[in-house]
C-alpha cells in the first residue's frame, strides 16, 4: 500500500501564520466521492469548519459527495442561497439578494479565519471553473491566506461516463453557460470542434434548438448527474423530453485528427 | 482518519471478466502527485502492467507523478514515441509513423489484456482532454473492458497556481491548441470571454501575436510546469523570452458577472 504514503505527512500544508486561519477552496470532483484528490481529503480531515453551499432546506451537492467522510456536524456550516425558485440571474433583486448573501457569508467566514480556525469551503467540481466558492475568495482572499484544491471537473467526469474522448489533436474546445441567449450560443458552436454546454436546467429547449442551427444536434450527448446516484447517459436526439435538471450538461465531442 | 475508507474496498472495480484483463486510462493530474485521485491510486497499485509513454531516452511526465507510488520496475512498460524531434504533426511521414507505433503498443497491451492482465496506461492530467491514451483506447475499445479514470486537467493545475478563478457567471471559455494557425487563433480569441492554449512549445511567438491580435495580451498569464518542480507563474507580457517548453499554457482569464 505504498501510495498511502502521500497521505501521511501531518507536517505539510501546515498552515505558515500563527493568528489567522487559510481558506481553503476545496474541488470536489464531479460526484463519485472516489475521484477526490489525495490533497482534497487531507484538508477535509483537518479543517476545523467544513463549509458547503445549498438550497434552503435541500443538502448541497458538495455535501453529498463528502458523505464518506464527514461526520461530526459540528464542524459544519451550510450557507443557504436567498432563493429557492429561480429568478433571472440579471435582475437586479437577484444581484442585490445574491451580494448580500456572499457579504454575509464572508463575514461569518472571516470570524472564523481571524480567530485562528482554517475554514474549508467544499467545492463542485474544480472551484475555480464557475465556482460559487470564487465569491466569497473574491471577497477574503487580500485579508486571509488562501489555498485552492483543484479538482476533476464536472465535464470531466460527463465525458468519462459517456464513454467519449472530447477533444483529439487540434480541436478547440469550446465551454458554454446555457444561460446564453439562443443567437449566442448558436454562433459559438458553430465556430467549434468541441462543445461543453453547462448549467443546463430549464434552458435545454433553446440549447437544443442553437445546436440545432449549429448542424451539431445529432453529436450531442445529454449527460445527467455524471459519476453520481441517478446518473443518465442519452444521445441528445433520442432524449424524448426536454427536463434538465441543474446537474446535466450537454457534450459534443471532437472529431480531430486521429493517427 | 475516516476519509481513508474509501482507499481500503478491495472488492470494487474488480474486473467482471475472468477471461481478458481490462484496460484502465488513469488520469495523473497536472503534475503534484497529491492531486491524483483516490481512484487513480487504487488502479495504480493493484495492475500488474503499468504503462506510460515518454520520448526515447527520457522518462514521461505521467511516470514522474507516479514516482511516490511506483516502486516496481517489473511492472512497467514504456512506450517510446518514434520521434525525439518535432516533425510537423501534419506531414505525411509522421502520420504513418505515429499509426504504426500506436498499432504496435496497441499489439503489445493486447497480449497482456488477453492473457487475463489489467493495464493501466498512465495519462497526463485527465485521459479523454488531448490525451495520447486515446489512440491506444480508440485501437483496443471494442476487444476488452476498458474503465477510464477522469484526472484533474493541467489547465486546472494552472489556473489554480495562478491564482485566478477562468470563469465567472455566464463567461464561454475556449481553449485552444497553440498548433493552429495564427489567424485561427486569433479569431477564436476574439470571440471567447475566457481561454485557455495548450501545447504552447515553439508556438509561443505565434500565440503572442494572435493574443495582440484580439486585444487579449495585457490579460494573459503564461504558466509552466503547473503544479509541478520548476514551475513558473508569470504575465505574458511580462515574459522576456519566447522559450515555452511542452508542459505549458496559456490563460486568459474570464471577468464575468461577480454579485
Ligand atoms: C456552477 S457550475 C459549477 C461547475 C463546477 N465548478 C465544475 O468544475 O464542474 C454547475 C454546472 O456544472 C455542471 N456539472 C457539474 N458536475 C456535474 C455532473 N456530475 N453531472 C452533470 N453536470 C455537472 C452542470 O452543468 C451544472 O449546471
Ligand atoms: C497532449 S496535452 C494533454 C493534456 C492532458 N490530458 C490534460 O488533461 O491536461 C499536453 C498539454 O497539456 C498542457 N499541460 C498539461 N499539464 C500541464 C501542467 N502541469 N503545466 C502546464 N501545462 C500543462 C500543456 O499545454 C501541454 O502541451
Amino acid at each position: 500500500m505504498d501510495g498511502l504514503m502521500t497521505l501521511d505527512r501531518p507536517e505539510e500544508d501546515a498552515p505558515a501564520h500563527a493568528v489567522t486561519g487559510t481558506l481553503y477552496g476545496v474541488g470536489m470532483g464531479p460526484g463519485d466521492p472516489d475521484l477526490l484528490t489525495v490533497k482534497a481529503l487531507r484538508v477535509l480531515q483537518r479543517a476545523p469548519v467544513l463549509v458547503h453551499f445549498c438550497k434552503r432546506g435541500r443538502r448541497g451537492n458538495a455535501r453529498t459527495i463528502a458523505d464518506a467522510i464527514l461526520r461530526d456536524p459540528a464542524r459544519e456550516m451550510a450557507l443557504a442561497y436567498p432563493y429557492t425558485t429561480e429568478i433571472h440571474p440579471e435582475h437586479p433583486d437577484y444581484v442585490a439578494a445574491l451580494a448580500a448573501f456572499y457579504d454575509d457569508a464572508a463575514g461569518q467566514l472571516a470570524d472564523h479565519l481571524g480567530a485562528g480556525r482554517d475554514v474549508a469551503i467544499l467545492s463542485e467540481g474544480d472551484p475555480f471553473f464557475y465556482g460559487s466558492f470564487m465569491h466569497l475568495w473574491r471577497r477574503l482572499k487580500d485579508r486571509f491566506p488562501v489555498e485552492v484544491v483543484p479538482g476533476v471537473t464536472g465535464m470531466s467526469g460527463c465525458w468519462t461516463r459517456a464513454g467519449t474522448p472530447i477533444t483529439w489533436g487540434d480541436d478547440v474546445l469550446t465551454v458554454l453557460p446555457a444561460t446564453l441567449p439562443e443567437a449566442v450560443l448558436a454562433e459559438r458552436l458553430r465556430g467549434t470542434d468541441a462543445a461543453v454546454v453547462m448549467k443546463l436546467g430549464r434552458h435545454l429547449p433553446k440549447v437544443r434548438a442553437a445546436l440545432a442551427a449549429a448542424g451539431l444536434l445529432a453529436r450531442a450527448v445529454y449527460v445527467e448527474r455524471g459519476t453520481m446516484a441517478g446518473e443518465r447517459v442519452i444521445p441528445l436526439d433520442r432524449k424524448p423530453d426536454d427536463e434538465a435538471p441543474y446537474f446535466s450538461m450537454v457534450l459534443v465531442p471532437g472529431e480531430g485528427r486521429r493517427p
